[in-house]
């Protein structure tokens, strides 16, 4: 175990497959303990899996059938070839203890082990889920040889560090097809995420059938919800990839949906509209009137038993108060009861609202704001707020879930979310006890920016870091190894049908009114959309949810990779550890950026969609020409007149702004070079 | 008209949209009368339709969801914009006569004008399907523009040459899922095919869930079938989108995997077995057995209820009475009848068939082989003889459909699809009343080498060439024209969810077994598969439906975009028409090329899908040699001597022969470039 452990420490695992092949191993999220052995097994059509022991369960069937579908993916075989088969005459042969439970729960066994030889492969696994993860990770290992299809002679042991690893999409703000949720089903199994949290109402739509209250859906959603036919529909999709759904229904806030067709329920009177805006909104359900609770009781036990899981998130979050405020029913209701604050108010609703839960099987979850003291101490708390905030929980007794630093929508790079560790900060220096109820975190995509479109590639393949976060060891945390199995994941991710490559040439060519996008790709290869709430704060028009996604900033990826190679390769040349090639490679792209601008402007001309990156294209062209003089004054080693350093310190100041809520990520590594070149640090930049 | 006409058979229709652009307008096919204006209709968030006159039938509100549906694809608009409205506020406003029939029929009118100026759009039409079709070539016209998304100010009048123009996709050598048939169905809209001819059963497998016979698919089709809902569901799916589904059950041929449940309907004793080879086998339905004509009852009169077309096409083809020959009974029964050939003998099954398709309300349709002079009138022969074989059909007063030159499994150019006019040989000749009998034609995909990840690639863009060929005008011949929409049309069916261009790189990157495939791309950017049926006539091992197709044969395109702009480059230089734009190109290719083995080796040695290819690198390379040294002599107007002349002919003699299934498609450009540089013709190649 240690040698292992020293070989995950220092990057990717190597395999030799046989003497002239060594080829990294690129599994995500990394085993707990992986064995190198020689030789590997191949793949070819005339591979079997067999069950040993007892007759398999469903789910044990759907398991391997849907591994063998992948399968024949990865390797374009028929569907006629590799079956499953008797034990006796089993490639891969799978012994599983037990079945996993009917209704998935937290905490199961997840554990396998896997041994591959040149001859056959064995999956040892307690339950079901065992087995899911472990032909996860068997897929993950085949690879293209020399001798066929093969996957590499290997021991592998394998649990994951938290039992609840989620990701949370929100499809209110955009209504998210259900196709679209069970692509990304399809990728949460690759990388054993187990939780789908699934935002199901908000100020911006309602998407659920409900048949007790219909006008929930009929006027909170613009026809866009998911009929109860098609939730069952989900929720067996997840079941058979070992992912528990959780049903969120944000109240007492955030409900504005509720009240356009019930206004009864809100604190002030209607009509109410379906939101079209984003942020926080005044419309709160009324804490104080006895026709809320038993509206809510009929509603949480219709869903109760919609959703089998046994958890069910009531949200809880962001109550501004106001309709509180203005309410003199509420305001004497809060005076007879002795509350002194909206807070108190909301406790009170939370407490209510906990025993319907309660009363109907389920155990509740809510964001950060619903902890206080008073509740059960079996409620779960999903903190935006951070690990002092879990901890905070945990000293009280209550579990916890992170999600603060799992935001993927705010374009953070995949390294950021990467070094968020759950048992940090107060967290860390809880009791191993206390520790234990911090149950694992949760991705979270929020969807004011995305559509069906490229709702994958602000998912994926950044939020597979943050699987092997919550499954991986706590000291893997290198983050060149990260990223080069990240790619290697990504193009996994696209064989499991995911979009977040595929969608990004169409989307650019629509951009550019044309399918020659070179130019354009060129630009937009190195460009980010802003980061965190910057959209919202510098847009000059408010968003909403009528306006298109179709700009720039809505197709360029999250973290550009080209971006990230290039300052690579710069930080490489300065710290001097580089080769004749790294140099060349670095003029290269600076003289192709350079040259960009003018190719670019013929596209420029015929979409108005081009418009909003005029700026960049030039701010490229003239940053790369900075970083061409640069490099030479540093190949040279002759320091640049400081006319020179002074006057590009100001073009990279204002290269590096925002524009059309986009930024150009390679100023930053130019500007490293300028300092190189000149000796000079650039001043701080000028609010 | 003559006008208009003038500028089509030139090229392309140039747009002027604004004083600074001018665009190409890509729409294929090429409608019958187009007229210019100047200005355009911007599309934006606040587009509306509305329909004039009546109040919508379900099947003209779809039509109208799913063109609003695509017209978001095509613009990025989330599904909140862009409605259905009231007639006097509608910026497209729909007017059509009358509802298309209930089930689609054989001939209706499909016929529209569509008149649209900067500030609305109006569609004319008959029926929905005009509606339909007009809508599609609306969706054609959208572009990105400086002034936003936009549809040019033009004025057409369309309707279609042919009324029968369909496709057909064999589902039993490979089994298409309902998907993938589904997204060709939307491919097949666009290009306004209207028969979606269903090959369901052939000796590979029978794929229609029977609940009168049910062993039919649960012997016969490896569980690979479609159920009576899915079928529904497909035909709806079809409906929607003005699609007519002919349903083919291949008989008295072509029938072994009905055999493997039901025996007794062969002319020889089972058991039987599903075939795994492709080519003609011996079993046949027994005609001389009362009992085959009772089973065929029931069962075709199940099928005619299942599909509601008016059409029933029983195959015919292909009979080698091998087993007829061999049965004594048979024999017997035939001399009994005066039957003195098989022909005879399946004449009278045609017969008796044709009478049980008519019995349940049903007009037959066979391939060539059926048409004997004793069948009804009412028939249609679909040939694959060709047009001399429709004609003499035509002249017996049969209706008739022409499939011979539209195989598009056989990986032929789109132009020489383009090239295959049906009223041309004896068919020309024919009087306009026989020439009316000829309804059109259908494009064919025989299945032997197509798999769910490669139907797309072989089927477009070229179908859709044959769809002009079938809807436009017969004088529309221009091929330089027809590639260049082509292109547009690709793209276009890309958003569609069509997979023909996306399929290409990930299969490229599991025969590599890397990411990074540029140097592979270089090289299977000018192969092509082998054509007609050399795949078969040169294999190294039998192929089966059991064979994997994941080889770079099954990757690469059937048409390769890059040979053809190479040979076009070559062409003008020779011609003289040519700047010096064109000679750099040229010689740019040619060292890429020459540069490329190097490149790809690393790749060659890691896979083993790579190795059938290493000749075709080498032979790339060393063409690419030739043609740079043949421009350079022809660049200096020099002589070469003649043994590099003789010794450049001999190796691309060599480097023309097919390798790993495939053919390296710059040869022929090369040599040109070496003939003219040597002034000496290549001599003819040896068999």
């Amino acid at each position: 175990m240690r040698a292992i452990f020293a070989i995950l420490t220092v990057g990717s695992v190597f395999l030799s497959l046989s003497a002239a092949e060594t080829r990294p191993l690129s599994l995500m999220p990394m085993p707990a303990s992986v064995q190198m052995k020689t030789g590997h097994l191949v793949i070819d059509p005339s591979f079997t899996v067999g069950i040993q022991g007892r007759s398999p369960d469903t789910l044990l069937q759907h398991s391997i059938e849907i591994f063998l579908d992948n399968l024949r993916r990865r390797t374009g075989m028929p569907p006629l070839d590799m079956k499953i088969v008797d034990a006796a005459q089993a490639k891969l042969l799978i012994h599983c203890e037990r079945p996993s439970k009917a209704v998935q729960e937290l905490g199961e066994d997840e554990s396998y082990s896997l041994d591959v030889s040149a001859t056959g492969a064995k999956l040892d696994a307690v339950t079901t889920l065992g087995v899911m993860r472990g032909l996860q990770t068997f897929l993950q290992m085949v690879q293209t040889t020399s001798d066929g299809f093969a996957v590499p002679a290997i021991t592998i042991q394998d649990k994951p560090r938290f039992p609840w690893r989620g990701l949370m999409i929100d499809v209110s703000r955009h209504f998210i097809p259900l196709d679209v949720l069970k692509r990304n089903l399809d990728g949460m199994a690759a990388v054993k995420l187990n939780v789908f949290h699934w935002h199901l109402s908000d100020n911006q739509g309602f998407r659920v059938e409900s048949k007790k209250f219909p006008k929930l859906q009929e006027l909170g959603s613009d026809g866009l919800y998911y009929t109860q036919d098609e939730v069952r529909d989900l929720i067996a999709y997840a079941h058979d990839r070992g992912i528990r759904v959780v049903p969120e229904f944000d109240m007492p806030g955030h409900s504005t949906a509720w009240f356009v067709g019930y206004p009864e329920l809100a604190s002030a009177p209607g009509p109410y509209q379906i939101e079209r805006k984003w942020g926080i909104f005044d419309p709160a359900m009324d804490p104080t009137q006895e026709q809320t609770y038993k509206f809510l009781d009929a509603f949480i036990g219709e869903m109760a038993r919609l959703f089998p899981d046994q958890f069910f998130h009531i949200g809880g979050d962001e109550v501004n108060g106001k309709q509180w405020d203005a309410n003199p029913n509420i305001q004497a209701f809060m005076r007879a009861h002795g509350m002194k604050t909206n807070q108190d108010l909301q406790a009170y609703f939370n407490t209510r609202v906990q025993k319907l839960v309660s009363k109907h099987g389920k155990t509740m979850v809510g964001w950060d704001e619903i902890l206080r003291p008073d509740l059960p101490k079996d409620i779960v708390v999903q903190s935006w707020r951070g690990q002092d905030s879990l901890a905070a929980a945990a000293k009280l007794g209550y579990r916890g879930l992170l999600s603060f630093g799992y935001y993927v929508d705010l374009n953070w790079p995949a390294s950021r979310h990467y070094a968020v560790e759950p048992i940090n900060g107060a967290a860390a220096n809880l009791s191993p006890e206390e520790q234990q109820s911090i149950l694992g975190g949760e991705a979270c995509m929020w969807s004011e920016y995305v559509s069906p479109e490229n709702i994958d590639s602000r998912l994926w393949p950044r939020t597979a870091a943050i699987a092997e976060r919550l499954w991986s060891a706590q000291d893997l945390t290198d983050v060149q190894s990260m990223y080069q199995r990240l790619q290697h994941v990504s193009r996994w991710l696209d064989w499991l049908g995911l979009t977040h490559n595929s969608s990004y040439a169409p989307m650019l060519q629509r951009i550019a009114g044309s399918n020659d996008i070179s130019p354009l790709r060129m630009l937009t290869d190195v460009l980010e959309p802003v980061k965190d709430y910057t959209r919202e704060e510098i847009a000059a028009v408010e968003a909403t949810s009528l306006a298109p996604l179709n700009r720039v900033v809505d197709a360029v990826r999250p973290e550009s990779e080209t971006a990230r190679h290039f300052t690579d390769l710069v930080n490489s040349l300065l710290a001097g550890q580089t080769d004749n090639n790294t140099k060349q490679e670095i003029a290269m792209w600076l003289s192709r950026w350079r040259d960009n601008q003018t190719k670019l402007q013929p596209l420029e001309k015929q979409s108005f969609l081009l418009q909003e990156v005029v700026p960049l294209s030039q701010d490229l062209s003239a940053v790369a020409l900075t970083g061409i003089q640069a490099l030479d004054y540093f190949d040279r080693s002759e320091r640049p007149p400081d006319s020179w350093t002074t006057e590009q310190f100001t073009l990279l100041e204002q290269a590096q702004k925002p524009k059309g809520q986009l930024l150009l990520m390679v100023v930053p590594a130019v500007r490293e070079l300028v300092e190189a070149s000149s000796g000079q640090k650039a001043p701080l930049p000028q609010k």
